[in-house]
């Protein structure tokens, strides 16, 4: 069989397969696991065939909890169905986990893990969802990297038809679902030759049909409900026994090897940690690391979390353990630890180690190299149990100390970061750049973007890496080859050439002249530059795209000028495969936009300049003020930290603590406009059409909160008077408030999904559940 | 303080402190949950008064999604609120409960804690529920009984409100829940005294008010969430000792003693078992009993289990202690052991002590003295980890043996059973029973009533004790020194002399002759009143509830002749009561019924006729057949015991495996109607109003189920056919099917509640959902 390539992220690796092993698919989308719908989708419109030769059947319902009874009910149907979830659109599908849990129908449910809302909403990943559902009898699989959430994804598909145990494959949200890798492609072949079609038929014959009428159990009584419960015992057991039958299955066809626990790390380890997900790969690079400096450290990776095989876990396990720390990636306050860790604990009595446990990467926080080295260190030092390690707690003090930045990565890697803002095509074009890097070559790459809350016309962080091995660093670039800055308001704002390497390249976007452009940086740009011998080029990307007819869409140009300057690949070839790819894109809308583009391109070879660097600055720029002088104590303390980038030093103590923060933080950048005074109470029946005129203060007497995300619909009233208009989320979307803006993402009573309707309606709506509202007059508004 | 009593049951003993509490109330009915929402309803009808001298404001919601959702917006805007609920009610609550914990919102969720649906749905009680949001941050506080749903409802909401950790408080699902005991009464003056005004003035403030706009956070991004995460973790830590600091001061004001963790038994205890819920009553029974007899053996009751505060637990365990069993009223399948077990082996890490955990009690399993034995004997013995206790298992092999019934029970109790039917009458009598003798003497009381799933015309036997100290017995009777049969039909069906006591007394409510009554009983009955030397008396009900112009209501006859014949008190007194008694309850309706009631408690007095027994019997009669001899397998295996009340002895390997069983069980006993021959499929618009005598066989093409119990409404669809009509149920109502009868509670899509509509609107309503339906005719109907 030969070796097929693609570029895609995770949430399209996982889809791919689901697809192949469903005929229905139930869906709700939610970030960010909404992709994976969205991709079942299109292939379902495009006829895709799953292996079967059936087109997949999509039934969008009016929430995770009906996507959930979907799913129920389709497999008792005996249709093979499958769903893709994450965080409270996970929860909502408890009830009925137990359920087919309970009645042994096999599924895969497809999770990019993401953090559940307690003091505020988070879109980003952790694995509180995914240790929410533990409970429920579903099995548990986590894939570390998009190579993975495709491989193991199949396993679990497989797995899941033998055991009858119904599961769980999940990811990280974010980490491993939005970054794009080069992956080996799985092909229909392949897993036809894993898949025993006796299973499929084992289930379709338990299936409920008029036929031959079975009745799936109403109410079991005390007399027989606990015997009833006690039937799954067997098939659990079973379990990681077939698991491992398909991992091992697996590698013989694909030569890429997993099992249920698999340890690395030095043979003789003293100490090890433990966790999942894709943190384990940044581990994994750590470990090879210190051992190859000849520490003696290891690690073992959890694939297979639920069922659990103690059995497994203990022989992985070398006898020179002494010390383990498990690494929970989920908080469950008032426990006596985090579920992985309790499980580690029952499994290794009667070993003589001593086993603590600790959080880390909490919706996306970043853990690095450096962050394991210092769990290695605090297992050595103080040793104390529930720590947590990438952020300072001052106010408990459970976090352990991180020393700087280590330098793991592969050898020959080449490190790329692009400083863009939304919808300016920065994103698009090193999507496009990662595309011919791995398509066209034997290079693997990998490509993480980071944006903030701003929808669009917010930043946007590209972090691309190259190398010749599979690339497994799960973090956002500590250092730097190449930067590339396509705004240059950023200058002052941000830390832009934060870990550029020594003898680095970076670019900028800019209408200076060449010898301009040095004066026009910080003092601790031009420092940086000076004592890392970073080479400086400048490109006016505006102009050359308006000559080019191109308007404000720099991508094209600015992609010409990293391929120019990074020299990832010989920079002749890829402009050669950039104007193929554009042609490819673009000849739809017409050859004139493809030869637009071209002249872009060729005009962009030659417009790179060097940017003189001095030995010594002459003059500098100062730092953008964002906060003023006099601004609020939490204008200063968190809302500035978090416009620099730099929330991560926020510390626990700086933090509020039930999530309650000021109105109003968005004027603080648009220069303070005071706060509302409140000078006349609405009466309900005086709400309007116009409302969001003639108010600018409104709330819920009796306010109900989102059952998805838990919001108050209250809250994102009093913020919205803040954005352009008012407007009302809620169970079906949710609104952005933390220092970002308001988009409209409106209440509807009709369960479709989303367009707006008005304060006036939705008071009329649900004036039977009690909700009310009152509005009043801003006189500062007036 | 003067003590005073009173008789209520679990869900009224914590619905009166809740009340108290409280400013709102946001409810959704659910087994066995619904009377806390009920009795509050009422009061509030009644302008009862809170603490604060207001009276709570209800708001029914939708679903308790919805409720969850309003008790969030409710408490964001500053008011007390509560809320009650148990199963899949609280699963839909956990998104909300993440966010209400997250925000450090001080509310006490008063949960009667039952099972949730997994291979069948059941509405009695275990801790699968509670179990299912340890994960959320809530507090988790468990009342063992009656007295403590109110004491511990109590310490609850004072130590939520001065930790602003949001309280679980839960007990047992009916067997605390529905129990009616007589407790002593905690009164507004005493939880005034303990009530700091100050920690409901700081939750206020943090309300959100217009007036002082503050925005709750809708998102934070990974620069700021994880540490935002950790800001509670002091709140967590300090709440052990706030709640010890409210039992402390309750013992002081009540004399009624609590703490975190209690041990109980020999303080040189080498074996012990730990647990929650009312299953620890049961175990310090029979604890009490074995340290009587000179067993090393002890317990630790479990109160609060969020947040865990280790350090109390390692304190209270004996150093003598060398195995622990551990207790858990849960099943999480594939987990390495139920949570309770995994945080017992993480607290006692280091101490040499073997522990093992096991499951018992699910759905309201009966967990007898016999058993709590049978655990001590499995630590001394097998002493396997991942056992269960009260069933026979011979599939997985996990339970284990349970020897003879053993009577732990107090000096001088007096315990009564009562075999009625549904609507007769005899619960009511009972109840009233219990009243009389709990509040006009000394005696302390305790009713249980059981009822098979028919809603009426069902079996139900009343489990009745009186005793002179509290009556901590909590399990079914396992022996009774008075049995009433109120319906002579269940001679030959139900084991009806079951655990009589040795000079025991037996009451017949008979048309027959006493001296034809002993040779209309089996065979068995006979042979255990001759052994048991059991006296047995006959009334004619029917005949004496007639000429007082009472129809079919035996019940006063019934109970002036149990007063007559169980001497629980003076006869004589006891009747003068019943009447007093009959005029309170019947005055109302006028002198005349009032006249009539008395008329037939003088009657009754005298129409007790003592039944004479012969040494030996001449003739008996046989078992009355259920299943015929040529029934199918699963009717004689399954169907037959239960309707025998002898499901207990059902073992694992003979139940269904996934909840599947044969249509038409409820045919068996109706002769055995040949099943449904499918003849005909309608079309989708064939459906008419009058599907129900038009169509026999119908399903979902695709079904979803109710995001409530989880159950696919095809399955009601099927079996509600052999039921007197078709109905549907869904996510607003269930269906109970499994042995019972079809009692018709329809889907609604107004989300208002129960109310009938058809199919073919059902049909209409869903058909965006992609939900189908089609019809068939049964040849054997017409």
């Amino acid at each position: 069989m030969s070796k097929n390539f693609i570029m895609i992220d995770g949430n399209e690796a996982a889809s791919r397969i689901a697809y192949a092993f469903s005929e229905v698919a139930a869906i709700f989308p939610i970030t960010p696991s909404s992709p994976m719908g969205e991709h079942a989708d299109a292939w379902a419109a495009q006829g895709k065939k799953n292996l079967f030769g059936q087109t997949l059947e999509i039934i969008e319902m009016q929430s995770e909890a009906g996507a959930a009874g979907a799913v129920h009910g389709s497999l008792t149907g005996g249709a093979l169905t499958t769903t893709y979830t994450a965080s409270q659109g996970l929860l909502l599908m408890i009830p009925n986990m137990y359920k087919i849990a309970g009645e042994l129908l096999p599924t895969v449910f497809h999770v990019s893990a993401r953090s559940i809302a307690a003091q505020s909403l988070s879109i980003f990943g952790d694995h509180s969802d995914v240790m929410g559902v533990r409970q429920t009898g579903f099995g548990l699989l986590a894939s570390n990297n998009v190579q993975e959430a495709q491989d193991l994804a199949a396993v679990a598909h497989l797995a899941s038809l033998e055991s009858r145990i119904p599961f769980v494959h999940f990811f990280d949200g974010f980490r491993t679902s939005h970054s794009i890798q080069k992956i080996e492609e799985l092909d229909y072949e392949t897993l036809r030759s894993m898949l025993d079609m006796k299973y499929v038929e084992d289930f379709r014959k338990v299936g409920l049909r008029p036929e031959d009428p079975m009745v799936k159990v109403g109410a079991q009584n005390p007399d027989v409900y606990f015997q009833g419960r006690e039937t799954v015992n067997n098939y659990y057991a079973a379990t990681p026994e077939i698991v491992r039958k398909y991992m091992k299955m697996f590698e013989k066809k694909t030569g890429r090897s997993y099992d249920l626990f698999e340890y690395i790390g030095a043979p003789d380890a003293e100490k090890i940690v433990v966790g999942m997900g894709s943190g384990m790969d940044t581990v994994k690079e750590t470990v090879e690391h210190l051992v190859k400096k000849g520490e003696k450290v290891g690690a073992v990776i959890v694939r297979l979390y639920r069922p659990w095989s103690g059995e497994d876990l203990r022989k992985v396990i070398p006898e020179s353990v002494k010390k383990i720390a498990v690494l929970d990636r989920t908080k469950e306050p008032g426990a006596p630890g985090e579920p992985l860790y309790l499980d580690i604990v029952q499994t290794l009595v009667g070993r003589n180690i001593e086993i603590i446990g600790g959080r880390y990467g909490l919706s996306s926080k970043e853990f690095t190299p450096a962050m394991v080295n210092a769990v290695y260190d605090h297992v050595d030092g103080a040793a104390f149990h529930d720590f947590t390690v990438g952020i300072t707690d001052d106010l408990s003090n459970k976090s352990i100390p991180v020393k700087e930045n280590i330098d793991v990565e592969q050898d020959g890697i080449v490190r790329c970061k692009f400083w863009g803002y939304g919808s300016d095509g920065t994103v698009s074009a090193n999507k496009n750049s990662i595309k011919i890097i791995g398509t066209e070559t034997d290079m693997y790459a990998q490509a993480y973007f980071s944006y903030d809350s701003n929808k669009s016309g917010g930043y946007t962080v590209s972090h691309l890496r190259f190398g010749n091995k599979p690339i497994r660093s799960e973090y956002l670039l500590t250092k730097s080859e190449f930067i590339a800055l396509h705004r240059p308001q950023y200058i002052g704002r941000f830390d832009i050439l934060e870990g550029i390497a020594d003898g680095g390249t970076f670019l900028i976007n800019t209408t200076e002249e060449p010898e301009n452009v040095f004066n026009n940086f910080t003092k601790k740009m031009q420092d940086e530059i000076i004592e890392k011998n970073v080479k400086v080029f400048a490109i006016d990307g505006f102009k050359l795209a308006k000559e080019a007819g191109l308007g404000n869409r720099i991508n094209t140009v600015m992609q010409v000028a990293f391929f120019k300057l990074a020299k990832v690949i010989d920079p002749d070839k890829a402009i050669e495969l950039v104007k193929k790819y554009v042609e490819k894109q673009f000849i739809k809308k017409g050859k004139e936009i493809v030869e637009q583009n071209w002249k872009a391109i060729d005009m962009a070879v030659d417009a790179v300049q060097e940017v003189p660097v001095p030995k010594k600055a002459e003059k500098s720029v100062e730092d953008t003020v964002l906060v003023p002088e006099d601004g609020s104590e939490f204008g200063k303390k968190i809302v500035e930290p978090i416009w620099r980038m730099k929330g991560d030093q926020i510390t626990v103590a700086e933090m509020p603590v039930d999530g309650r923060i000021p109105t109003g933080t968005k004027r603080i950048e648009q220069g303070g406009r005071p706060g509302p005074v409140i000078t006349k109470w609405a009466a309900k029946n005086e709400l309007t059409q116009n409302m969001d005129v003639q108010w600018d203060e409104a709330y819920f007497e009796y306010p109900g909160s989102c059952m998805g995300c838990g919001e108050v619909p209250y809250i994102h009233l009093i913020s919205q008077l803040y954005g352009d208009r008012m407007m009302i989320a809620n169970a079906t979307g949710c609104s952005s408030i933390y220092g970002g803006t308001f988009p409209a993402v409106p209440y509807t009573t009709d369960s479709k999904g989303y367009g707006p309707i008005w304060a006036n309606s939705l008071f009329e709506d649900n004036a039977e559940y009690g909700f009310g509202m009152r509005l009043a007059v801003d006189a500062n508004r007036r």
